[in-house]
């Protein structure tokens, strides 16, 4: 089959062997794949990866030892858990200590013609769920994550600084639940956001200050987390959805007097996701900025990686 | 009468007017006043202090316009806030934006014979509860914010990072609701929280890794900080109690990945802190390490900042 392989910085396309299924395994065949930012990272070689990527996916199940998962289009949770510790045990696999990660750590991943996932992570996606929407449950469900770990009162407004892919989604998933502000520096993007109700506003020289309870940081950026910092009201809440490499410096004075919460978050359960993609309250198809053959990876994740690029596709046939 | 003043580093004793009481304050003669770490650091200039410092006291009412009052022993909240916007509407006047803090923005400390303070700011000193004792609230309230903010389940493991003043008075206070490790440097000082059931740990070489939910930093240390972060289980809570000077850089990563959420604790409410005080659970006499009259406040800073040294309590008359 033909596979995706990341090294040393270098995308190519193989020819590799079908994966083995494993007990309590599906096999299942790739219908569309997404990049996304981590698989750029991992392409530069971030947490020493060389492998295959690829975690956001819609695939069909070819075999599995149950068998009314064949033939069942499905999405897949990316964190593979022993199913068997207390973090398991709290229905939080995806911090279990001995988890792999398809895609990113130590589990082949997605961009293949197939896959294998244990048949316990995989959600079948509804018929009236286009592929297209589908391969989004992975980020959306990242989206979800910050509304399961921060309580905010419904009808309280968001912010969200940073207009990327994950921005743009969070600013979508927030919006079902409170009004949501994005801000921004791409118009055309945030119209996007805006189609389903979102406010939006482009940074400019004047950065609101001490305006919101809750601020999300999707902007991966060093200037961003400070400008999200100032942001947020005393008492309030900054979550911080993207990872900015290296160090960042943080000032805890204002952090301490004004009493602000941090959270860190990462992924999230698909179950809410699918349901938002579901109920059509998400406007996912002009994210989609290209779609490549699997063949044609190395050209998609150069195209991915063009400063202001919105959701690359891979399709295994095409 | 006399007053101590802060300037360009120095610490010096003068004759003051005996401040003016306002509308709605109470006039109060000082009993006893603490050096905390703020002090020291207004001192150095930090905040650009210049003035009369002193923000940990009892004392004993002088005068007011509600004379029920007078003659009463208090202590009182540091904030001096609005009372009319919407922080001070939710009990938050610690937050208020138009709040003055005495010894510390724009209000004349308590290391003076007499100081004055809003009505509202008093908390009567029960008779059972001592003046070395009392002077001891303001401290215990910042440690019990801490359990205002994050309210973990009684029972759970805490563990708290250093065992300067404030480590130990907040090991002490949350032993009080929940088992509590100190992990400090000097076996001496943490025993003086291991008279009311503390853990103490030295800090070794081999440092606890993802080993709490809950930690507490209170070392004011950029490795304090580091250490405290690596001693948090994932979805776990770190609070930060004392301010490090300058920036900290913090990973993000494994803030993220871990979903870790850091809480910036300052001020608290003076009640329940005055409860633990009457209630005896608190180990507070070794934690006197002098006592210098009023006019010598230079020696009793001198001596407040030799390192490791506890409470250095000023006395106005002596």
């Amino acid at each position: 089959m033909i596979a995706v392989q990341l090294q040393d910085g270098r995308v190519s396309v193989e020819n590799a062997r079908r994966p083995a299924r494993r007990k309590g395994y599906a096999l299942i065949g790739l219908r569309l794949g997404g990049i996304c930012n981590t698989d750029l990272e991992l392409k530069r070689g971030y947490y020493g990866f060389r492998g295959r990527p690829g975690h956001e996916f819609v695939g069909e199940v070819v075999s599995a030892d149950d068998r009314n998962w064949v033939g069942k289009r499905v999405v897949g949770e990316i964190n593979l858990a022993c199913g068997m510790c207390e973090w398991c045990g709290r229905g939080l696999g995806r911090h279990c200590p001995a988890r792999t990660v398809l895609g990113i750590v130590k589990h082949p991943g997605a961009f293949a013609e197939y896959l294998t996932l244990p048949e316990s992570n995989l959600l079948e996606v509804p018929g009236s769920v286009t592929d297209e929407h589908a391969v989004f449950t992975e980020p959306v469900a990242a989206a979800c994550e910050i509304l399961e770990q921060v309580r905010f009162p419904s009808g309280q407004p968001v912010a969200v600084l940073g207009d990327g892919k994950l921005g743009l989604l969070i600013a979508q998933v927030l919006q079902a639940h409170s009004p949501t502000i994005l801000y921004g520096r791409h118009r055309q993007k945030m119209a996007v956001a805006q189609a389903v109700g979102v406010e939006a506003r482009l940074v400019g020289k004047r950065r609101p200050r001490r305006e919101f309870d809750y601020v999300v940081d999707a902007t991966g950026s060093r200037e961003g987390f400070s400008a999200a910092m100032q942001m947020v009201r005393p008492r309030g809440t900054l979550i911080l959805k993207s990872t900015v490499h290296g160090t960042v410096g943080i000032d805890t004075a204002p952090l301490i007097v004004d009493e602000i919460t941090i959270v860190g978050s990462r992924c999230g359960r698909f179950k809410p996701a699918l349901k938002l993609i579901k109920q059509g309250k998400l406007n996912l198809d002009p994210m989609i900025a290209a779609r490549f053959r699997l063949a044609e990876a190395p050209k998609a994740f150069a195209r991915a990686e063009e400063r202001g690029t919105l959701k690359v596709l891979l399709d295994p046939g095409g």
